[in-house]
């Protein structure tokens, strides 16, 4: 059983959190989803969805999966440097790393993407990018994994990227069965990727 | 502004209230999402996801948008009197409702969808068609419309449904869009159904 540590903050993007949390959730017998943030209580996304978390200090875990969504929230945290360190302290411990959308630039902050090969939101690549410029940023990508790290591209690219890391570690089947029961259209190359072109 | 009221239960499934409100909740403009359970306080997604809900009670708008989500969670409440009264009072009022995957299930248990053509779970399909037999349960479909009433196939087919439902109060491109900036490859036909054959 692997706890899924999920790092909330208030301006999550909703769907960022909650495609992968539907896939590792379901896998009960493998995944452990959990809630935090840095202080702990309701943390609301910016859909107004309001989420009981708990505070990281309460994490007890040794070996975990770390999860960084995205969303407008990550605008005023890239610039937080206790939040960072946290991070940093967070991903040190972390069996694998998983980020979607522009939480890839917040955890690029942390310095341990630098040198691995990452994408983020299209929207916001120029953005993303502009954050840490010694990661090896790929525009045109649904997803990435470098070693322990997987990134995705925006929002519901999430979901792609996480039937990958379940296929990775349980097998093509039981990713292709989770898509199913879910009835998810599964991109399952990386190199699907529409909505690149739209902002080059 | 059209609030969104958005039902939840205990083991209510995670992806499909959070896939639509991540579209509805980014048209600010709008939509108002808000989140309510029978008796109020947190609601536990069956991947453990805890939300905080208002009592139904609480509810003040003489109009909006009822959206009702499946999950392994209404198996229990199909049997429970008390809240399928709550649901057709609710329904009574709306402007649309909208169900996803099993919520089309649990909606019919109120005779309100009786002649009307509704889809749901496509795994699920014989039980959630065995609740109420004089709807018009139509199998092979992504989702479906009649009159104010939207249901959807299971799971991530309530963003296609939901990304109709914007495109038919608010305009096509305003849909497109929508899908463009969550970099989901929108299924624009409800006739798109892989997931149908798989269980006929």
């Amino acid at each position: 059983m692997r706890e899924i540590v999920t790092i909330l903050f208030d301006d999550f993007e909703t769907l960022d959190v909650f495609g992968p949390i539907e896939i590792l959730g379901r896998l009960k017998e493998y995944f452990d989803p959990q809630f935090y943030s840095l202080a702990g209580g309701t943390i609301t996304s910016s859909h107004k969805v309001p989420i009981v978390t708990r505070p990281i200090s309460e994490l007890q875990e040794s070996s975990y999966i770390l999860f960084i969504p995205g969303g407008i929230g990550t605008r005023k945290l890239v610039k937080d440097e206790a939040f960072i360190q946290v991070l940093s302290t967070l991903a040190g411990k972390a069996e694998f790393i998983l980020t979607v959308c522009t939480g890839s630039g917040l955890f690029a902050k942390t310095g341990l993407l630098s040198g691995k090969r990452a994408t983020s939101n299209k929207k916001a690549f120029a953005w993303v990018r502009s954050l840490q410029q010694d990661v090896n940023w790929v525009q045109k990508a649904r997803w990435t994994v470098d070693g322990n790290i997987y990134t995705s591209a925006g929002v519901s690219a999430g979901m792609d990227m996480t039937l990958q890391f379940v296929a990775d570690i349980l097998g093509y089947n039981v990713a292709k069965q989770q898509s199913i029961e879910i009835e998810y259209d599964w991109k399952e190359t990386p190199s699907w990727d529409p909505f690149a072109d739209l902002y080059e």
